[in-house]
């Protein structure tokens, strides 16, 4: 199984602490080793780092420990393989652009049957049941709004086929994703994803899998609002929220904006 | 104006020394400090790392100088803003997924009425004309071939396709291009674009921009074959060769494969 990590903040908001916990699962406390990567809403643009190594050993997952890039929403993944060997074009997260809009993609889980999701739009680079299943749920999504959503309704109905196309996926297999569009981060759960919303006032967190604790007061002011959402709580002192099988949680500037249920 | 650089390569070479040099001119010898950007085709995969700073003071860039990624070939621009404000969405290279593999491109130059040219599958994100007129380019490339070319003929019809869509692009002003698809670089040139290939009696190659000098015997074998391609060229010790306005060249493995003239 793989680990997944997003976030969702009001403001631009690095994720050098959290990630360096997660990147200890990449071959450290955990058996992750086959490739990591991680995609960044910044404004004004849209980047990702992958690398097929063990995070613990990846200079350039180092070199993002170091290097504070502020962004509103955040998405990270550590293989573990199980479909498709590991090379680079199997590490998630995946980016497709739709809507002039970088669209970004990462799963934890397995899928059975999954060559019989049809392609339309987009058509998977590598070889993996994760990639494959993107590329059918944004081209049944392009081909259900060929134009973005324009105003409230539109949009809840957009969010309401995206959960009724997460639901087809987890009728396959364990299917736990984070989706991103830039404005929104789409969390959903098919056996494990929990989530944490810091906000003032802020007090100290202390890495589950690392020797590292921060005091989240220094590093905030009294109206951020951050939330993190990983497949296991990264930190022990803190109360994580567990969701539900069947649940899509929509993320707008680190909190909750809508939430659908199986 | 911006600066490209390009390589195509029969074994996978790192871009280092060629890369150091061309750092350089984005803030050091030259004035290119609006955003840097760099793509590689590895065995197995796609990725890139981009920065809206200048690539002088980039701690990614010089991390991508002391880690040798070894790559077939590699696409890398460095930013002198002119049509778009300086942001990650407007740096290059720019990417889009066409039949499965990923489609990098970066632009030097600036073009008129490129609002008009027509859009289909591919929308930009950013705010640029290069972008733009990527995403007009390859809709017309996938319109034409909804698949990929499955013979030499085919193959060369495509190529042909690609021409004339790099000389309608160039009827609107500067357009020197590089365009890659894992298999291929192609590299069109509109006002300026200089290659060289090395390959063996290998020799020395020393930078016209920073105190460096390589020794390329040291670091290949007698079978390699490593052609780069740059707005300028690299080096003050080698012969390079300037291509012509309106000249495309389709690299495979280091080498020329096809050649279409105005």
């Amino acid at each position: 199984m793989c680990e997944l990590l997003g976030m969702s903040a009001n403001v631009p908001t690095d994720i050098c602490f959290s990630f360096t916990g997660f990147l200890h699962r990449g071959g450290g406390t955990g058996p992750h080793r086959d490739g990591w990567g991680i995609a960044f809403y910044e404004a004004g643009g849209y980047r990702e780092f992958r690398d097929p190594h063990p995070s613990v050993h990846s200079p350039i997952a180092r070199l993002i420990c170091d290097y504070p890039i502020k962004s509103n929403i955040v998405i990270s993944h550590i293989r573990q393989a199980n479909v498709g060997q590991v090379q680079l074009a199997n590490t998630h997260p995946f980016v497709r652009e739709m809507w002039g809009r970088p669209w970004c993609y990462a799963h934890n889980g397995q899928l059975a049957d999954w060559q019989a999701l049809p392609l339309s739009f987009y058509r998977p680079v590598g070889s993996t049941d994760s990639e494959h299943a993107f590329c059918w749920l944004l081209g049944e999504l392009r081909g259900a709004f060929p134009e973005p959503p324009e105003d409230e309704c539109q949009r809840h109905a957009l969010q309401e086929t995206l959960h009724r196309l997460c639901e087809r996926l987890r009728g396959l297999g364990v299917c736990n994703l984070l989706l991103a569009d830039g404005d929104y981060l789409y969390t959903y759960c098919s056996t494990k994803l929990a989530h944490i919303t810091r906000r003032a006032p802020f007090g100290r967190a202390s890495l589950s899998d690392a020797e590292l604790t921060v005091n989240f007061a220094e590093h905030t002011t009294p109206n951020d609002v951050v939330s993190v959402i990983a497949t296991e709580p990264l930190t022990d002192n803190e109360e994580w929220v567990s969701m539900m099988p069947g649940e899509l949680l929509v993320w707008q500037a680190g909190m909750i904006q809508a939430q659908f249920n199986k």
